[in-house]
């Protein structure tokens, strides 16, 4: 597939919509109506989750679909609420308002606005890089984390039982303490769908199978268990008449479009919400973007990070002036489209078509549904993001990863999702720095046969008392220049017929002021001594600033091409010397 | 010199003690005199700076001097008040008390308290490292701008003029905007004593050797100059009545032992106070350490950077409980002391013995010192602070490094202190770290004659269709994976006859697990392309850890002791294949 351009590189429907045929339609149709199914539930069980009536679970699946169909490019995300930002929206507004309040839900969209517009100018911008500063171990752990936290969250509900508190310790803490106030029905009926879900996911397949279902269609009509579930548990409630006996119900879910909304123009709260606003984008993004590559790449499609950022932000804007709250490109409903056959983005909008006509018609069936058999769908969806296996590869490759991620984990446990993502990267930052500023510095030494120079601790070489060969590893900046310094004066010391230093910089991709002034000093300081200071293998974007600096002009030794050469030239010398 | 061992090493005085002779005790008294002239007048003007009391600059130059000379390592380092840690006092203590009133010295005392623990716990971990992230263009930077900040602050008082506001801006805006209000004596005053001094700087000392002085003698007699006009303005503001007339003059100045004095025992106090005592400390510390290498540098001595931090630790500590404030050791007093032919931390402990005397002696005639002459000694002494080429070396050699020399000045200037210091010290970390994120990637050819490989780009290099050579200049990491991920989906891209990619790893010092991860992705989908991924010259650290990871298990490819190995070895598959 070759790379559209003009118009269709920032349109994408002028590019496959040209192409567009029966069956593409007939594709993404199909994909749309499963999409839809799946949605229904899942929208709703998000606006639970994030603190906010059920309609705004259903607002924020249209206008963003839609947007994100016209602007995004990769050809199957499916946008919407997502688990793990519904939760840090819930996080978020908490502080502000309390939850099902006209406030709450005002500050839900504002939120989603400023998210909107900050992912839209990281997109102009092309900031999209800024996703990279969230690792891997980091980002492992913060999901693992957020999952537990939204199921110890949506267990009270299951449960039917009242608990305080927003951190996971609290919440475990008060489901424990409050473990005799269980509303048995309610517990019943969440845990019986918890067991049909979880048995769903593995068993229904396979039943259908046999029953003599395609492969293909039993694997898409397991997929519409969810609905089966909360459809069954409604009608149960409805006729046996649950709710005067105490099982909350989802109640009255306004029939009609979605409402035009404004996010509040409040400067001082625009202030506040900035920082869960950015960290709610860049999440939302990392995981909008590592499903949409992912998808992407078992087609051999391409997606763009820098656009999909615009289009994130189109359809957070569009949830904000929709009734909506912030969104992201899913990865249960986008795996869903893509393993149903959506072909272009089409998919999208009939999917966006199909919740429209659920707000416009279905809302009164869903009067109904247990608020359990919702937190049931959440607890399933989110078990399956926990991932420990993070923490035993990390223990093995990397401390250091090891420790950023059990930071990121604790951290968002027990003091929330802000604090465990600036904790997780803040520590994989520092580290970063940290172990930059200590570096490893090899003295280097001919490897017999060759012209190549390796660590004399670690491999058999000739080396010359004369001459000593330093390779630092790693570039030379602010943090790390005393330690060449250091290290050069015991060598110094340590060496009474030593005549040359050459410092192989192969491995130094930069050198900043303070490290320039450092050499300048070192020099200076060999020079007093009688040593001579010599580079090597200086890299060309290096070697370009340093010329016309004072160490080079004052330098006594020479730039060497390779260390081979160097270290050639010096012993010739000295046997002439001798 | 070879280093002390045992209890030496700890209580440098078990060192130099046992070698003290008289003609040490003749040099170390000369030079204890004549610190003792200069830091009476320099003790009352820092003081005066900090907001407090003139006898509390003399108290923090008495116990902090003796605990120094007792456990420092530099021999003629001088522990007392100074400029721009005084500076960072009073804009921190500002904001709990009004200057001059009890709370405010008890909340100044508590400052060098908490600032001596955090030295000493420092200096126990060693620590001593921290400094080094402030790099030369930030520290130059904050020095230039904490100067032009406390000569702004002082100018209000060399003029009679009240003035309000803690910020540069502020401070000139306001002295302009008060210039009619100037009190035409103080004025006269201190802009005399301003022209005195700075005549004494460059005239004083040739006219005295003209004058028939020897030159060393010349020298230290220009350097009491400030205590001759100093004496000479208050003699004459006694004799002339001029604080009836409006001069402010220093007043009654308590005479007596330094008092015992506690810390104030508040937590929410201590831990407002901690980000402040952290800044002063390393600042504090960056100062005195540096002017400590440079004199022992000299005389070929060498200053430990952990127990520094330990010996300026004892010195705060000992000024939080005898009425001092936060101290260092000063560049002005420690190169006086020097010069003075200071050979051994006695000349401290005599210089101490001289405050001391003044302490309980000579207080009574500070009365007629009128403040307009300290702010003039403060003025001089920090406008040799100021050092604008700074700018025009980082302008030329590395922008990022001159943004952040210009960004902390800035932020000194316009919002003070801490908020330039963290700001300078924020961003360079920050494009240190954003540098690392986008690395220079090579294509490498062999440069003929050598085994050797550079840039294709640079050099003239032999290369081969089917054998790709990449140099990644730079650790990778979280930041920076994508970008390795992306350079070779081009490359692969481009080139229809790859048959092998060689990833040269001679500037690689580090790979963490999300970058572990990458070469993983990047090796399955070489290999889908039908290309092989080889490794070539792995560090000994790289190595270690690589090895049982599954990206090693998997990989097709070889990992090559030197690059040209690689190439030879695959052009020679090659030509069997063909």
């Amino acid at each position: 597939m070759t790379a559209p351009t003009g118009a269709a590189a920032y349109l994408p429907i002028l590019d496959w919509g040209r192409r567009y045929d029966r069956s593409t339609l007939v594709s993404d149709l199909v994909a749309a109506v499963i999409v839809t199914l799946m949605l229904i539930p899942q929208s709703l069980a998000y606006a639970q989750l994030a603190g906010l009536p059920a309609q705004a679970g259903l607002y924020a699946s249209i206008a963003p679909l839609v947007l994100y169909a016209l602007l995004g490019t990769s050809r199957v995300l499916a946008v919407g609420p997502v688990a793990v930002v519904s939760l840090m929206t819930a996080s978020t507004v908490g502080g502000f308002a309390a939850q099902g309040t006209a406030p709450y839900a005002a500050i839900a969209l504002t939120l989603a606005f400023l998210s909107g517009a900050m992912l839209l100018v990281m997109g102009l911008l092309r900031w999209g890089f800024l996703a990279h500063f969230l690792s891997h171990p980091v980002i492992s752990g913060f999901i693992t984390a957020s999952a537990l936290l939204i199921a110890a969250g949506q267990l009270k509900v299951l449960m039917g039982v009242k608990v305080e508190g927003a951190h996971f310790f609290e919440l475990v803490g008060g489901l424990v303490r409050h473990a005799s106030e269980v509303h048995v029905l309610t517990a019943a009926l969440g845990v019986t769908m918890v067991a049909f879900l979880f048995w769903a996911r593995r068993g229904l397949k396979p039943l259908l199978v046999r029953l003599g279902l395609p492969a293909r269609g039993a694997d898409l009509a397991a997929k519409a268990a969810p609905v089966v579930g909360i459809a069954l548990s409604a009608a149960l409630t409805w006729q046996l008449q649950w709710a005067q006996q105490g099982v909350k119900i989802v109640g009255t879910v306004p029939q009609g479009l979605p409402p035009l909304t404004l996010p509040l123009w409040d400067l001082a709260l625009w202030k506040e919400l900035a920082l869960p606003a950015l960290l709610i984008s860049v999440v939302g993004f990392v995981e909008s973007v590592s499903v949409g590559q992912t998808l992407a790449a078992r087609r051999r499609q391409r997606i763009e990070p820098d656009r999909e950022l615009v289009a994130l932000g189109a359809g957070n804007l569009g949830a904000a002036f929709t009734g909506g709250f912030p969104v992201t490109g899913g990865f249960a409903r986008s795996v869903v489209n893509f393993d149903a056959g959506a072909q272009t983005p089409a998919a999208g909008v009939f999917t966006a078509v199909g919740i429209l006509a659920a707000a416009l018609l279905l809302t009164p069936a869903l009067y109904f549904v247990p608020q359990a058999t919702l937190a049931a769908t959440i607890v399933v969806a989110v078990l399956s993001l926990v991932d420990l296996s993070v923490f035993r590869h990390t223990w093995a490759y990397s401390k250091s990863d090891f420790s950023a991620a059990v930071a990121t984990v604790l951290v968002t446990l027990g003091a929330g999702v802000e604090a465990g993502l600036i904790a997780g990267v803040g520590l994989s930052l520092a580290m970063f720095v940290y172990r930059t500023s200590r570096p490893h510095i090899a003295e280097v030494g001919l490897v017999a046969g060759t012209e190549h120079f390796r660590n004399v601790q670690r491999h058999t070489v000739q080396t010359d008392e004369a001459v000593l060969g330093l390779r630092v590893d790693e570039s030379l900046y602010f943090a790390n220049a005393r330690a060449l310094e250091d290290r050069l004066n015991e060598e110094v010391a340590r060496r009474p017929s030593l005549r040359h230093v050459v410092l192989q910089c192969s491995a130094i991709n930069d050198i900043d002021a303070s490290a320039l002034e450092s050499l300048d000093a070192i020099d200076a300081r060999l020079r007093d001594a009688g040593i001579t200071l010599h580079l090597s293998e200086v890299k060309g974007p290096v070697m370009d600033r340093l010329k016309g600096t004072e160490l080079l002009q004052h330098l006594r030794g020479q730039v060497f091409l390779t260390h081979y050469q160097a270290v050639q030239a010096l012993a010739g010398k000295d046997a002439l010397a001798a």
